[in-house]
């Protein structure tokens, strides 16, 4: 019986979600480890919808798996609660056909990026946000965030590291909240695939636009001289979350 | 020059305010580690308005302290805050008379307390909140704080190792507001002074009237018992935040 299951996590603890060869803390790590227990010590693979980074959080990553009995949809979820550790939580678990694959079938995915404003770093958020302490004009990032949205090379916004040899993506939208009462500034991004760090590298690209550092049509430029390099700073892991993970 | 200082830490990684007699992190040990680098090597005692317990949190957390020289109030905030590590964050200083004192000048404090409602631990929750997973009924609760408002005996509410020989408290103001959007319970309690541990038992008390585990005026009963093995239950250290200390 195949597994669909969606998950949150705090990422601050794990080296990201991908099984390493060394004795590293991962999300598939711990789920595969419950799932070994379930299931008498034969081992279950966990196929992710995202590899996300060290540090990064989920609020909706998407596995599947594959398990030999049948149990119901709400007894899987609660027996995989129950193995898990407090900074892994199911969300929902439902029963799939067999050819549903949570990374090859994902449609799109979205992500929010978390900026803490504020002169000096709020104790709460110091690990699931980026403090960012210069002003920011929320109409620049916003003027910029209309060049994001499309179909664009991101080479520029493509961190070494990656396996994507073409390096074309699709935003459908990418927009930005300012929230007065927590300080904030909330990215959303969402497209039919990002590469290597190319979020966090955005980010850092949109904040020093808003800063006044980069002319506001920077984006159309950085797309023409695909040089990674132009694109500088990378914005840090702990803002970063997987929002969601559609399927049509 | 006495200064006063109001501050935010995230307890979590915390032995508690106090400075203790071991080599535990306090929040009182990393003030004056700074407030003694700042001083060529001498040492300046803090004074916090309350000592809280390890993983308490604070949001308004006061102090007051001696300092030789006259620094200007936004000057010694950002020297502070330079000094502190990320888990506190000096959010205002005032220069102030010699006479003003954090805890004895203290004329009420504000605590929360955040519970966490849904059947499974927040991974984002687990440090900030305490998980209570039962059904309660907020009007239940509502109606028994009715009871804990006024001057009472705490005596059942007093954990064993606190000094306080008289333990009549007056409570000002004690409310509950339900957050549907974060599917929490945020607990208000104003008073005058709360006994070692005094505002976690009444909540570990409101939340089983509010499961139907008590009656709702169990409050009026145990201030005439004056026994604390009768209020069983401690909520944990995590949900609760010193939230401001009011002076006249």
């Amino acid at each position: 019986m195949r597994y669909k299951a969606i998950l949150k996590y705090d990422g601050t603890r794990f080296s990201g979600f991908q099984l390493q060869a060394s004795n590293l803390r991962t999300v598939q790590g711990v789920i595969e480890n419950a799932l070994m227990k379930m299931s008498k010590g034969e081992r279950i693979v966990v196929f992710g919808a995202s590899r996300t980074d060290a540090g990064v959080h989920a609020l909706g990553q998407v596995i599947h798996f594959d398990y030999k009995k049948f149990l119901p949809p709400e007894k899987m979820r609660l027996a995989l609660n129950s193995l898990m550790p407090l900074d892994v939580e199911f969300t929902d678990v439902q029963a799939v056909d067999d050819d549903f694959h949570a990374r090859f079938a994902a449609h799109e995915k979205t992500y929010l990026y978390r900026v803490a404003r504020g002169r000096f770093v709020d104790p709460f958020k110091r690990f699931y946000t980026t403090h960012y302490p210069y002003p920011v004009d929320l109409a620049k990032i916003e003027e910029a965030l209309k060049d994001v949205v499309g179909t664009h090379d991101f080479t520029s916004f493509a961190a070494s590291g990656g396996q994507a040899v073409n390096k074309v993506r699709t935003i459908s939208k990418a927009t930005v909240e300012s929230s007065e009462s927590e300080n904030e500034l909330k990215f959303y991004f969402t497209g039919d695939g990002f590469l290597y760090n190319q979020v966090r590298i955005m980010v850092g690209v949109l904040l020093e636009i808003g800063n006044g550092r980069r002319p506001v049509h920077d984006f159309l430029r950085l797309y023409e001289v695909k040089d990674r390099k132009e694109a500088r700073w990378t914005a840090p892991a702990s803002g970063l979350y997987l929002q969601e993970v559609h399927y049509l």
